[in-house]
């Protein structure tokens, strides 16, 4: 079975048993910018590149994906014209075998529930947190894609500390608007920060020399972060929250303060819920992808 | 079938047709001062009152209700000493048929979602807003109870308006805070509205009168209410919102507000989501909570 990966940047292929074991893995660049029939072509080469024939193909795609019509629903300018492509269709006509599709960050979750950090949970609450706050949600071990296919978009919930802040989205208020990557590293270069530090990981990196200001940004935006979480998990009951993203990579600068805010929302229940990294990777959306396409496997 | 709902002053049992409708409704008040064992005889009595054989019993209680196990995992001061008690066994020996058990709030939305405002629809989110704000979600038109039945707290996600308030979970800054009846009507006193307006009903009715303190207070709670619904709604992709509970019959100056905000958070794929009130009243529990019982009907 192969899962595909399907974002702005990068396209990776894998080959995935019956039990989720990743055997082998093929990562191309994304044509993002020769539109959306070199993105189908370029992930079918992927999946040729595994040189192994396969029974189906899962998909797990950046943007908003139906996963019963097999379109992709609106996407971002990180895959222009993407929005309205066939997305099953146009693999299936590349491959000649059954193709199941579904959002990227969904699939992230169906793989850490399969053979990762919520293998066997039934309700899962995946954040991740990049460039955007993206999220999923496992009902019953299911994604829980609701009325438009269009559930997860956890960042897109009012935090105090983003009040009257614009998103991306172009409302204003939303936890995404200072939680986000690029939302921590305006925020340390507007507070003074070193000029010159253009990546995140830089920030992370002084955060754990010492640098007082890179930690306070990195804290701020986790603790807004970490009280959505916890009042989304007082409404949804999970049994276990996952983090991923680039910034869930910003070491116990982020961490600490983070949990900590979760664990200051939530109500009795459910005090001690597990928060934590997945246990997969990068690759994790790949294995979940090819968990949906074990499910339409001939 | 009978349908009971179980609150914290009253217990409703209905005699329930299996295409859902309210044939015969009877409500006696909960001996809650007396003790579970009473509360019991009080429900089973109040199904015998609607003097009609049933094939089983459905119940909607008040408290984190574990509909696996039967039995009342938790609940507020309401109902002394209910935590612990077996909801389903109990009356299951008081009226010899088999009884199914969930929580009201869960109970009222499956109403709703049987044959009143969600009828047919999938992803439903209902909003209770009273003493406290409750919330139900049904996923796939089933209820959504998480891992520790706990799921639906939509009281206590934080709102802006709310920071550094005390919540009653203990914790600070949610939503109930600023949106329950207690808070608007605290709310309404603290700000110089007339002294001796000891019901909320009374501030509703000033603000129809052209009370602009009433309204204000009013549209303050509604808006920060419907910011956490709209934020909400772009994580759970709901067909339909549906609002229930006393202080949404507080009229136009608290519906208003809120249909702005809700509208106002919203993401793209989800502008014009229909939110409205319940069609079913006060019955909504009692129905839903016979739509259990045939599921456990011999």
């Amino acid at each position: 079975m192969a899962g595909v990966d399907i974002g702005g940047t990068k396209i990776s292929a894998g080959l995935v048993t019956g039990d989720g074991t990743l055997e082998r893995i093929v990562t191309v660049p994304t044509p993002a910018a020769e539109g959306p029939a070199a993105v189908l072509a370029a992930a079918a080469g992927a999946v040729r590149g595994l040189d192994h024939d396969v029974l189906a193909v899962g998909i797990g795609s950046a943007g908003v994906i139906d996963p019963v019509g097999g379109l992709v629903r609106s996407a971002t300018d990180a895959l222009p014209g993407w929005a309205g492509t066939d997305l099953r269709g146009g693999l299936r006509d590349h491959l000649g075998v059954p193709v199941a599709v579904d959002n990227d960050v969904h699939a992230h979750a169906l793989g850490e529930a399969w053979t990762g950090a919520a293998a066997g949970r039934r309700t899962v609450l995946l954040v991740a947190v990049g460039t955007g706050v993206g999220g999923s949600l496992l009902v019953d071990g299911r994604v829980h894609h609701g009325a438009r296919a269009a559930a997860g978009h956890v960042g897109h919930i009012a935090a105090t500390p983003a009040a009257g802040l614009p998103c991306t989205c172009g409302g204003t208020g939303h936890v995404e608007a200072v939680s986000s990557g690029p939302a921590l590293l305006t925020a340390y270069l507007r507070r003074g920060g070193t000029p010159g530090t253009g990546h995140l990981s830089r920030v992370a990196a002084a955060a754990g020399a010492g640098d007082e200001l890179a930690a306070e940004v990195l804290a701020d935006g986790a603790r807004a972060l970490g009280q959505v979480i916890g009042g989304l998990a007082n409404v949804l009951d999970p049994d276990v929250v996952l983090i991923g993203g680039g910034v869930s990579r910003c070491g116990d600068a982020w961490w600490h303060p983070l949990l900590e805010a979760v664990e200051g929302e939530l109500l009795p229940p459910l005090r001690g819920l597990p928060v934590h990294p997945g246990a997969l990777g990068p690759a994790a959306a790949v294995i979940g992808a090819a968990r949906l396409g074990w499910a339409v496997a001939a």
